[in-house]
């Protein structure tokens, strides 16, 4: 039975569900309205687009063929009627009709269906302060905003930028500024930690050593109070400081466009997703909604959550599609993976970081290794640090993040966990994960089954292994005795700086040197990359020793978090 | 209860055991002994010290953080007495003793245990023809054979080399050769094609394309017969040639060391693996093995397979350092993983190839994509081939193989879907396959989830989709109708070639021309990767088409394989 589909957006859901649904139904007919006049573009290759990586705004709208995706494509290749520049004002569920006025005529029509998807998308929050609209203010929304950043920048006006916020989108834009245009970029970011909601504080403070490093000045724990500025914006007054500006960049998360489904009577989070069943179906089983406009099922956790993100959006839509024809494909929900390149290190995770495990009540821990990404002996290899967050008792995985300068390496390591979770893999899946190796690929003893392994070992009591971050602390207090367990060529710089207070023992003379080593003094050991301390600490506990710290990581992570004892 | 375990073998799994079970029970004795005089070696290193890589041997035995894995250091370090030069004679399983001979000396002792390790690992085949010993006839076995190989290339006497076997060996050892050493490599291989064992004809044929660009020459479906030469290696006999070489490799399989267990009557297969249970007990409870002697479970087939890898010794001697302990660690089976690096592509796959499914009884079909291993619009991408194995009815993931210039990205995607195997993923799961997205990593519709919803298509009868092979056949045979779906401008070089046999018809205006496709002729369809043709089938199928052929992969695929329309 062919019939009519309407469907509201035709960024990324949309004319994935409106293709999909038109090959396996062409007889049906399908409408697609946006209030925008550019459709089905790229969003989140803007800090691309904004950098210079992608020359052309166009290519952010073309097909991988190089055909432009606009109203004539989806007309002639695709078979859909596409209406641009036209907004949805109501939707009579009785009728079965949207109300659209075109924005251009200021034309009013109701138009009908017998299937309806709201494909509304997210619009990125616009802090509540004085000035947020000034000119030279930049929401990170649509392609304009997009051309708007960088016409700002190319035209060579703006020599200092502020992005507001730290995630994913704030990072990239500030990137983008920082790399390519050598502007002199600040990040605000309100929590006390850069990815706040995606990475363990050693892991953000990793990253945020690497983006300092690269030259962008980060505040962090700091919120802006207003926005100032003479016609256009020329600083920012947060609670600590004023900073002089030329552009600003907010990117303080984005809130779901439910308002038009909410007056519909549909169903709708506390939160403002629109709730959908696992065949993306509303509370009205004539409508559908999917991508950054609805809340899904958190695969981890069974709650529902957010998770606007183009990947998911082209995945529900397929299924949106696929349903539309009378299939019974289903979305279960996700596990929440994500990447995000800074300058020269990625930042890759899936599932629950430990603060999110932890607040959900569960009774989690976390491993954290630094390993080589690939075999010792290959060239190329990069240090990769990963960490695992657990459950005790189950033995459940329910987390993984990581950072690695070889992005590809990390994201299939995030990918291959990532992949796992919707099976409630335990940490003996990830110990004996199968990582297709060679030499210039990965480990013998691949740093993703070393995790899985870190993981069993601290499940087990046999490692009681602590951050990296909480070495900073232990040292200032100095009531520890720290202890190196690598050679002592390696030891010696820091011996010869810190007489008296750091130590070496190698870890293969321990054994020998037990008496060596205080009884009544807490004990924090450190090797390169947390193996070799490991394994001191064993020896240490089959003395009896239990009050042994392990500094996960090592020296390697200590030196990524910018912590160097001095 | 502390015991004493005795190892026999030192080289991947006898390490990994022996340490795992020091670590676990530092009271216990253990002694490990090998005939060879160094141990616990990156065996899979062996072709990157030849090529030089690896700039010399002992980087193969350094731990990552370069200390030397000798006797000294397992002593100290491990706590692991190590005796080299020692061959075990024979095992005797009443008095739990091993007869073992000083290979220096002539010494002869029992050594006793109370728990016995075979780690005694696989040798390569030597193939049974004249002159298969000639000095210069190299097989890759251990460092010296490395040694050799790597000094007879560097003293200058080597200006043409032929290596037998196109597996992975045979292959990194050829790259090695012709890309460092510039030295005229010939391969020769038995089967018809190159990783007969571990890819479709489709993608073997687009590895072999790139390796002879690189300038191998390899010949298939062609044996050796013979090799001659006047005290050392100067000819390879087959049964079409006679080549002339400076030196041989003999990389033309392995077979598991089991005689030592078969003589002390333990359980082996026919094919000569040593069988282990879950546990990697051996038939005998006080008697492990692992590594490249046994055979493990194939988790998708469930029968018993032979997997000789590092990185399954490393794992594996994890499991039986637990089990050792008084630990209940299982090794359930392996579903056979792999990457392979040819100069500058990658091979990856990991479980069943179609022809290894078919030859098992399964119904199974696969889907062969090629699309960008991230955002089209993001710079530095690649094309990335990927084939999925499926079975009909259950719409279960058998096997997945790839090809991609980004080795690390390829690797990844392939990592995903053998981590999700021994859970038993459908095709779904590949679809919905959460690789985490962001443009510089992945498309927002990620080559791995395209791969999923072909697989789909195909197996709702949405996609009659053939590989890429079949091209040249039904191009030759001259029968078909061929319609090229790109638009006109991609499609002119070659109707201008190939005037009423090559067509074209944009695949946006196919529908409104319809009339120009013929009825009573077979129809193969033919884009740039295999998307646009799947659209246009449809539009065929839905105006009552039965004789539609699409080419999977399209003319990305063509291309790759060496095949040009001419």
């Amino acid at each position: 039975m062919s019939h009519h589909v309407l469907i509201i957006g035709a960024v990324a859901l949309g004319p994935k569900a409106a293709s999909r649904f038109k090959r396996l139904d062409p007889d049906s007919t399908v409408t697609m309205i946006d209030k925008d006049t550019r459709i089905s573009y790229g969003g989140c290759g803007i800090p691309y687009y904004v950098s210079g990586d992608v020359s052309d705004s166009s290519e952010l709208t073309a097909t991988s063929y190089h055909m432009t995706r606009d109203t004539a494509f989806f007309r002639d290749v695709k078979g859909v009627e596409v209406k641009t520049g036209v907004e949805a004002l109501a939707i009579d569920r009785a009728a079965k009709t949207v109300h659209v006025k075109d924005l251009a005529t200021g034309r009013e029509e109701d138009l009908s269906y017998d299937k309806l998807v709201i494909a509304t998308g997210a619009w990125p929050r616009r802090l509540p302060v004085p000035g947020n609209e000034l000119p030279g203010v930049h929401l990170v929304a649509n392609l304009d905003n997009a051309e708007s950043i960088r016409a700002a920048v190319t035209a060579g006006g703006v020599e200092r930028a502020v992005v507001i916020g730290a995630g994913f989108i704030g990072l990239e834009m500030a990137e983008a500024l920082a790399d390519m245009w050598d502007v002199e970029t600040t990040v605000i970011e309100a929590a006390p930690r850069i990815l706040p909601r995606n990475v363990s504080p050693a892991l953000s403070d990793m990253a945020l050593a690497h983006i300092r490093e690269k030259g962008v000045t980060v505040h962090l724990a700091e919120t802006v109070q207003a926005i100032e500025g003479d016609g256009k914006v020329e600083r920012i007054v947060t609670n600590k400081r004023v900073i002089e500006t030329d552009l600003v960049v907010m990117a303080v998360g984005v809130v779901p466009n439910s308002d038009l489904a909410a007056r519909a009577g549909l169903a709708v989070s506390p939160r403002g997703g629109i709730l959908v069943d696992e065949g993306l179906r509303t509370s009205d089983p004539d409508i559908f909604a999917g991508g950054d406009c609805v809340e899904i099922t958190n695969l981890i956790t069974g709650k529902p959550f957010f998770l606007p993100m183009g990947s998911m959006a082209n995945r529900q839509g397929r299924v949106i599609g696929t349903n539309l024809a009378g299939g019974r494909d289903v979305f279960k929900g996700a596990v929440g993976s994500y990447a995000v390149k800074l300058f020269e290190k990625a930042v890759s995770g899936a599932g629950l970081t430990l603060e999110d495990a932890l607040r959900e009540g569960l009774d989690a821990t976390s491993a954290l290794v630094v390993q080589l990404d690939r075999a010792h002996f290959y060239p190329g290899k990069e240090l990769m640090t990963l960490e695992l967050v657990v459950e005790r008792g189950s033995r459940r995985v329910l987390g993984i993040q990581g950072l690695c300068a070889a992005g590809d390496a990390l994201v299939g390591r995030i990918g291959a966990v990532a992949a796992m979770m919707p099976f409630s893999p335990t940490v003996d899946d990830v110990s004996n994960l199968e990582y297709p190796y060679s030499p210039p690929f990965a480990s013998a003893m691949d740093v993703i089954n070393t995790v899985g392994n870190a993981a069993d070992n601290i499940l087990a009591g046999r490692n009681l292994g602590i951050p990296p971050e909480s070495f900073a602390p232990l040292w200032e207090e100095g009531t520890c005795y720290f202890l190196d367990c690598r050679e002592a060529s390696d030891a010696a710089p820091l011996l010869e700086r810190f007489p008296g207070k750091w130590h070496n023992i190698p870890q293969g003379h321990l054994a020998r040197h037990l008496d060596e080593v205080p009884r009544d003094q807490p004990v924090v050991l450190v090797c390169n990359t947390g193996a070799r301390s490991y394994e001191s600490f064993i020896t240490l506990a089959h003395d009896g020793r239990s009050n042994v710290q392990n500094i996960l990581g090592g020296m390697a992570a200590l030196r990524a978090l910018g912590i160097d004892p001095k």
